[in-house]
């Protein structure tokens, strides 16, 4: 069988081999949902940004350009984290460039990886079932909040550990952990999440909709990937 | 109310603000459940020490030594990391000098704290009434596994919010998860904890008797706490 681990912070992952491994990048609230939502909706390729300049600059170069800081629409950018926003607008075949505070960063981290995937509730499955095709093991890589474990990230881990359970085993401890608490809260994400401190400074943004898409499940049967040249794709 | 929050590995513990704060070190398999056994069976003083040298050092002055690594006594040690071999022998009014793998290093990463206080099953309630009679915050601090997340220490730290419920509250998403993992997995530590990875290594060391005795809940009115010389005494 293969294997399913977990780190939950990007402060963490040195910890981890990630060579020879598939791994997730998961920001549930909100990068790697409106990564999914931009791509599902037409968007053609994401390029990630760590930092706000280098990614405004792409605008010069006839990117559509989405930056966030602290759950906010980053001065002079276009668009900034909402995957609803995304949906909302025509970017039919258009190239974006993003930054965002945590799920960027995260996908930098992960570089050593044979592949990087990007996941979220609304492309599980089809995340779920690509992993299942493939003969790696798979390290869930969680983007936290400022290197802190957060809720969302978690039990989305937790989600797809249960999800792949007929074809990865898991001997990590954080695997075994949120497996066991999706099974006892996935039930009520939202309900769940609400007490998570991420949901509480999103409401204060009056993003319930946000909210709401990104705890939705398989709404796309669409794997995002990053290519060798570092673009978020589908696969 | 207060508030407490939970750091689940000296990785991440310079994220957190510690002044201030009462801070509870965990590390369930096995260094604070031997050193709260040490301290119950008549220990009168333990003295972490983050290597094994300087801690067998100790020795000349007079001082019992314990050393510990990746679960086995270090050479040339006379005592290991089994609070059983501590509950077996007479060791009435002696100093303590002790080293892990983990729980010695995260008490030392704790320093900037008001307090410290050494948390194990053994001695939870008691450790909780003392915390609910001072008026400080409360951040756990697991020692993990060599930085990773681990379940037995994070579950004890889930066990420890929920006792705390009536008078600290929580917005740390560490915290809430691993309550609703006690909730879940509490009443059969044992069997959960069967499958952490710690708990499959120390069983590979025949030391069942040792995991029970880690598990047992409340059988000391005992609280541990680091002196400001640096040695953990009762309080």
């Amino acid at each position: 069988m293969r294997k399913v681990e977990v780190c939950f912070s990007p402060e963490l992952i040195h910890l981890h081999e990630l060579e020879g491994k598939i791994v997730v990048v998961v920001d549930i609230f909100r990068a790697t949902s409106t990564m999914v939502a931009a791509i599902a909706n037409g968007v053609k390729e994401i390029l990630p940004f760590p930092d706000l300049e280098s990614c405004r600059q792409m605008q010069q170069k006839g990117f559509l350009i989405g930056g966030e800081r602290n759950g906010l629409t980053a001065p002079g950018f276009e668009m900034g984290n909402s995957p609803i926003a995304y949906l909302k607008e025509n970017h039919s075949g258009r190239s974006l460039a993003m930054t965002t505070t945590n799920g960027t960063q995260a996908i930098e981290k992960s570089k050593q990886a044979s592949q990087i995937l990007i996941g979220a509730f609304p492309n599980l499955q089809a995340t779920v079932s690509y992993i299942q095709s493939q003969d790696e093991d798979v390290l869930i890589h969680c983007a936290g909040w400022k290197g802190h474990f957060n809720l969302e990230d978690s039990i989305f881990a937790g989600a797809m550990v249960k999800s792949l359970e007929a074809t990865h085993v898991t001997e990590d401890d954080g695997a075994i952990a949120m497996k066991q608490l999706f099974e006892k809260a996935g039930h009520d994400l939202s309900g769940f999440l609400s007490q998570a401190s991420h949901a509480k400074r999103l409401q204060n943004h009056g993003i319930e909709h946000d909210i709401d898409f990104c705890l939705s499940f398989d709404l796309y049967d669409l794997v995002v990937k990053v290519n060798p040249e570092g673009f978020l794709v589908k696969v």
